[in-house]
This record gives C-alpha cells, structure tokens and sequence, in this order.
C-alpha cells in the first residue's frame, strides 16, 4: 500500500472525504446531504450493486474485511457507518487509521439487546422487564417472573421485527425456543403500548445536542409504515430528551443517536436504541430545516449542527417491497418522493414519501389520498397514527 | 456498438436514465434532485473533473462530438441541458434517437441575442431598443439612433457580462469596437433600471405551467451576486408571468425556462432569457416546496409538476472565485450550504449559499451577519437588495 502522511487528526484541515460502512439507503441519503457541504463519500459494502454508490465510490468488500476497512480508512478524514452490526475487528482497525463516529462503544451497546437493556437500566431510562435466556430452563423461569404474553428475541443482529416471537402460552414458548435456541436470547416483558414513537438526536462535536420532535410511529408486520412528527405531548418530550440526553453523555457520542420507546398513558418504555439515523427520522429531509442525514454529516465532520425545528406538518409513508405508482403519488401536492435505487423483494425498505402540507386537516386529506394511491394496509394504517 | 431495441419513445415505460449535455454545477444539482425520484444520470462534459459526476456519470466528450453525444443518447430515455450553447449539429443528432428538452427551437432562439431580442419584440414584451452591428458604419449609425450610453454586445457565447461593453463616448465605442468587432454584434440602449429581477417558470409534458415568485438579483462585475425572492410588487409578477406564458406558448416549451427584467418604475424591460434552471432560482432549493431543478426534472420525465410557493423569505449568496469560511456561516442559523465541488478559481462560480429565516427582519439580520463573514463586497452588495 502507498505510504502518505497522516492528516486525518489535523483539525485545521477540514473535513473533505467521508468513509461509510455500509452502502444502503441511510449511507445514500447521507451522501446526497453531505455532497453539498462540500464533502466526498467512499462506501463499504459487499454488494456490487450498493445503492449508496450513487453518491460516492464504493470500495467493494465484506463488513468482516479487516484490510479491506483499512483501505478505506486510508483515503478519508474521518469515517461513520449505516447500520450498527459492524465487526469489532472492523471497527477496531478503521480507528487505527482515522477517526470513527459514533464510537465503538456505542455500537457495541445496542448490538446486544441484553448490554443495551442493562444499560438503560442503569441510567434510569425505563424499559420492559427482561431476562437474559441462555437455556430451555431460563426461558421458563423468566416466563414465570414476567408472564404472557412476553416476548423473546435474539440478542443480536435482530431488526424490522426478525429474530422474536410474542409468546402468549407454553406452546408458543416451546415453538419459539425450536426456532431460536441457537442463538444468545433475551426474553421481554409485553409492553401493552398505547403508540410507539422515537426521539432522534445529534450530538456536535463540541457536546451541544439536538433533538427533533418525537416521531409517533406505526409498525406493520415488524416494519415502520408511518411516522408523523409533532402529534407526541408536550411532557413526554421533555422526558425523552432527558433519556437522550443521559445516553449520548454516557458514550461521550459524536453523530446522531435514536431511542423507539411505547408509549402507556404518560410513561415512555425505551424499546431500543439505534447509533444512526434512523428510518423514523426520514421525515426530516423535507420537513425539517436541516434533516437527520445532514445533521450527522455535520457531527461527523466537526461542523456546526443545523436546525432540528419542524418546519411544517408531515407524515412519511415507507415503501416495504413495491413501490406506488409514482406519477400518481406526485399528483399530490407537498408530496416528496424518494426512491433509493434498490431492487424491489418483499420486505425490503426500497423507498419512502414525505407528504407536507400547510395545516393538520389539508395533510390528513391528502395523506388519504396517498394511502388510497399506495393501497395495501396503508388505508387500514393510517387511522392509527 | 451493441444493438438494442428502441425503447425510448414508449410512453409506458417510466424514465429511468436522463442524459444532460454539460457536467457543471447546474448539471450536479439537476441530478442531487432526480436521483430520490429514481432517476439516474448520465452527463456529457469535456472536462475529466466535471463537478456533476458526483450524481451520475461522465461520459468524457467534446459538446461539438456527434458521436459521443449519439452514445449518451443510446443510453438514455430523455435528454436535457446545463447550457445553452449546444451546438446545432450536436442537438440535432442527439434529437435523432432520444427526445430533447427543452427543444432546438429554443436553444437556437437563446443562443444568438439578436434573435432572441426579435422573437421578443414579436411576442410583445418590452425590450431595450437594439441594433445589429456588421460594421463599424452600423455602430456608428447605432449610437446615433440609440444615444448614448449604450451597450455593446457580442451575439452569442456572452455570459456573466463578458463580451460586452457599456459605451459612454465616441472614444469608449471605438475602443469597444477594436476589441470585440471580430464578431458579430449587437448594440442596445442603456437602460436606467430601479433594480433587476428574474422569473423562473417550468412548463411540464402536459403544458402546464407553474411560476416561483419573481426574484430581485444584485449583480456583481457583470455576474449574479445575491438574489431574493418574494420581494418585487404583484403587479410586476402578473405581467412577468403574461410574458412568460407567450414564450413557453411559442416555444411548446418543456422543462425550466427564465426570463431576466430590467424594472424601471412600473415597467418590465426583458434584458435575456435563459433556457434552463438559471442562477437566480437556485434559492428554490431550500425556500420552495419543489426547487426549480427538482421541477425541471419532472418535466422533462414527464412527471407532475412540484409546488412553486415561497415557503420563507431567504436569500441566496453567490460564491465566486472562493468560498467564504464554511464553518462560521453554518454558525448562522437557517443557512444552506452548497459547495458545488469545482476548484476555486477568480471569475468562476464555485457555490452559494441560502439563508432563510422565518420573518424579514430576522431575514435581514441574519443577511448581515453572512456578508460580515464573507467579506468582499458583500457588505455594500447587501444593501442594494
């Protein structure tokens, strides 16, 4: 490899190129944001056909290719990530060469449902009962203290509702632990939740965060549908901010960081947490001043933070395996599209729309008409939000 | 070259691929806009370093190449511009595979200003008095008609106020003539205007047409300096919006068409036009619903057309030749940055930047503080706007 200098901890050299493990939607969006800041992307990724490539190069490797992430660590000033299941080996040897945001610390915390319980726990931030399951015996044991329904989950790699089962009675216990015995479980007390929503947050490099409005979610077969920002009290958010607040001084966290909680009258129940943007905070592009996506290129590259107001009512409609048809989604007025370039297969997130609107009566009209034009569940879906 | 099967006029089949003659920064913002629509981008430019690339790729070619521009059009669904200066035998080969908006017609119209002074004064909308030059006879008879000042202007490839002089005396006119009678040329009166300003409009596949709000522009050494919207009288934008609708008519125009104003009291004096997303409208991007690229895009996709409303008083800052210190204008609040990757250069159009702000005064106030951080004449431009 060609030796050069480093420069990558000279901090009178602004930030010029961004490394991103991972090539997906989220590493995208980044790019398409950070382009205008006058900033590069290089991407890692083992898919040939990365849809992040469309805003930088793409450095063609598997996430466990140690020389493959030094290479990359090579050619940027700094380097952050869009998904949290990045190998510690990986992790460890991009910090050898330049800079990692959020910090592995943090990764490690939400890659395991059991350390991330433990750690909200211990600072204060509520979440459900849980037991960490490592046999037939602990599974029952922990079904005795918590009681149906509960729910067991794989303690990591699990996401978009993979990898856990609700159990409502000893059958579905003993179904579930053929299933998933295998691996490293934890099993959850049921939240029964009036909503669920997310807080998303920043965090600058000089420690000043910011937080945009908790977004009020709604889930289908496991994966975000809807999400609306604005509609979640006022009291809660206060409450959430501290949580976040708490968590980011925790792992001293540069970048942007999200916490899903159930919501159950006027508590909030931390589900997880994600060190990313995140897809509840998709919304932020066209109905925030400056979204999620810049924001944490802003962080990231040791920039100020830009404003995390709402600037006006919306509701992000998620695109889970097809897409609409698009020419009659954008007869809609305020409607913004967004296709990430990704081949369609069920289940996959391959898009989202952003409908904005002047006033909350005009958006719930037209987001009737969007869910009419989407079709599906959407009609069913969005009374609940 | 591979043979395919002619797919590109079937109107059933979604735009997929837009191939735009020149890479520069209005290329590299059309694409940053059309990839969320799921369109990619394939852009013609000389140049290896062609700033567009960043959202598509560069096929490396001369614009006066027949063949390469017969390649791009092979590979695309619809062709478009970043300039106007195509050269007709270019336009025409690429019109023999591919549609191309916005047409010859208009082109051809734009890139000679005696024929666009012509079309129009045919249109009935107001122009300075002009003159063709072929000779020094001609000229002389030109000032005699037209009176001093006057401007002296070569026909084509003018852009950014070169190849032009303003003529005070009959020493200026001779000295004028010596530098630029090589080419053919037009004199126009000089006319004493207020201040100027630009209407931005798109016309889409179905004719119709959406207008952003007319926006005044504080020129520098000949080139754009700041622009703000929202801030010419109503009567002003109903005639502009009259003048524009004849020429889209005219033309059977599609995609972004802008029409540059002088205003003297209560009239509008048309001074050029420009076929495509034009400086003044670059403002669109973080003040309107659908920015003028974002609408050129769909357009020329056949897509429905985007809302054009000002959401919030903003102005844009022009970066020219270097770029103010990014880190303390992200300091100030509501600020959009837009580096547009091109190495700085004097003269040369490297970014801009748009603040917006919730009321005018904070607008102003904030306007301020920008000019304080960038410096040269910024201070003493702003108070023209």
């Amino acid at each position: 490899m060609a030796e050069a200098p480093s420069i990558r901890n000279d901090a009178t050299r602004p930030t010029r190129t961004i490394g991103i493990l991972g090539g997906g939607q989220l590493g995208r969006m980044m790019g398409l944001a950070g382009l205008p800041l006058g900033i590069d992307f290089l991407f890692l990724d083992p898919a040939a056909d990365a849809c992040a490539s469309a805003a930088g190069e793409l450095l063609q490797a598997e996430f466990g290719d140690v020389s493959a992430a030094r290479r990359l660590a090579e050619r940027v000033d700094v380097a952050t990530i869009d998904f949290e299941n990045v190998p510690r080996e990986t992790a460890e040897a991009l910090q050898q060469t330049c800079p990692l945001y959020p910090a592995p610390n943090s990764l490690g915390a939400c890659q395991d449902r059991l350390s991330e319980k433990t750690l909200l726990t211990d600072l204060g931030v509520g979440v459900a009962g849980f037991q960490p399951v490592w046999s037939r015996s602990d599974l029952a044991e922990g079904l005795e203290r918590l009681g149906y329904p509960a729910v067991l989950k794989t303690r990591r790699f699990g996401y978009d509702g993979k990898g856990q089962a609700v159990l409502h009675d000893e059958e579905a216990a003993e179904r579930a632990w053929q299933d998933l015995g295998e691996n490293e479980l934890i099993l959850e007390a049921f939240v029964p939740f009036d909503f669920e929503c997310s807080l998303v947050a920043v965090r600058g490099h000089d420690g000043e965060i910011r937080f945009w409005p908790l977004t009020r979610n709604v889930h289908h077969n496991g994966i975000l549908a809807l999400s609306r920002p604005g509609v979640v009290p006022a009291p809660l958010q206060a409450t959430a901010e501290e949580h976040m607040r708490r968590l980011m001084h925790h792992f001293d966290y540069r970048g942007v960081l999200t916490i899903e909680f159930f919501v159950t009258g006027d508590k909030l129940v931390a589900n997880e947490m994600a060190p990313r943007v995140h897809n509840s905070g998709h919304w932020t592009i066209d109905g925030s001043s400056c979204s999620q996506f810049e924001n944490h290129i802003r962080a990231v590259a040791g920039l100020p933070l830009g404003e995390t107001r709402m600037e006006r009512p919306c509701i992000m409609f998620n695109w889970v395996g097809t897409l609409p048809d698009r020419d009659r989604a954008l007869r809609v007025p305020g409607l913004h599209w967004h296709d990430y370039g990704k081949a369609p297969k069920p289940g996959r997130k391959i898009g989202h729309a952003t409908l904005t609107a002047e006033t909350d009566s005009q958006l719930m009209d037209r987001a009737n008409e969007v869910a009419a034009i989407a079709g599906g569940d959407f009609p069913a879906l969005l009374p609940k939000l």
